[in-house]
């Protein structure tokens, strides 16, 4: 999981934490209080993993917040939709109303296509949020999703795109 | 501080901290590492407070999130603008690019004229968010502004709107 996480925040085009990020805060952003982790595997290795947790405290603690990380050489393979739509289910089953993304890249396509092909919107856009590391500072959007209509399947389930 | 903290959040309508939030948390909330924090007197008697920070670590640490509230009894005399301006420009002179609001609730009207009176713009509408105390389930909104134009002085400093 380190190995992954290092990678990914190493290319500083999706996520927010620097590449000096210490193990230490890697471990807190997974393992915190109110974090519910999982991992995919692909013959017993680790590709992927991702975590929710509510996206607020008390009045806010409906909408559950989720991030997704997949190791590079897996990507394009399908990890981050199986692990979005196995993301959906647990949030729903432990009682969330909806879920959000505080923080999506706007150049990274790939995952603001996956997230819109699986029901999210874009709810919002924030101008020059995210210093990427060769674009410069570009857009980050926040996406929303109503969990209302996963139970245990999901219409997208079966389309298997990606995989 | 704590007593108009405790006032506001039992209230139930703009934070979304309950109405049992322990004196820690709300100390760790004013107080916490990387917090800067201000309170605006009147007669030598606190009767608001704000705070700023960064809105995200390492490649999102260049826009400042900030929060404030003003004694219920003091509502409507410009304190809250007052201490807009004055953030904006500490924000400013710290060095951010942008400031952020994460969570405006959008029934709060006098927080977004307010706010959009100091020049931000409502970038996102997160739909049913925030858990009212009276009014159920309603929208919160992600608002912006960028600081360039800040300096020593703004223009709406003099306009006196509210107080």
């Amino acid at each position: 999981m380190w190995s992954i996480f290092h990678d990914v925040v190493a290319a500083g085009d999706t996520y927010v934490f620097g590449a000096d990020t210490p193990r230490a805060d890697a471990l807190a952003y997974w393992f915190g209080p109110g974090v519910t982790p999982f991992v995919a595997e692909l013959d017993s290795r680790i590709v992927g993993m991702y975590k929710f947790m509510a996206n607020r405290r008390d009045r806010g603690a409906h909408i559950a917040n989720a991030s997704f990380m997949v190791a590079r050489w897996c990507a394009g393979r399908g990890v981050g939709r199986r692990m979005g739509l196995h993301c959906l289910r647990e949030a729903k089953r432990a009682g969330f109303r909806a879920m959000q993304f505080n923080f999506v890249v706007s150049t990274n396509l790939a995952a603001v296509k996956l997230w819109q092909s699986l029901g999210f919107a874009i709810v919002g856009t924030v101008p020059q949020a995210f210093q990427h590391a060769t674009l410069g500072y570009v857009d980050v959007y926040v996406m929303h999703r109503a969990l209302d209509d996963v139970e245990n399947g999901l219409p997208e389930q079966s389309s298997g795109s990606g995989t």
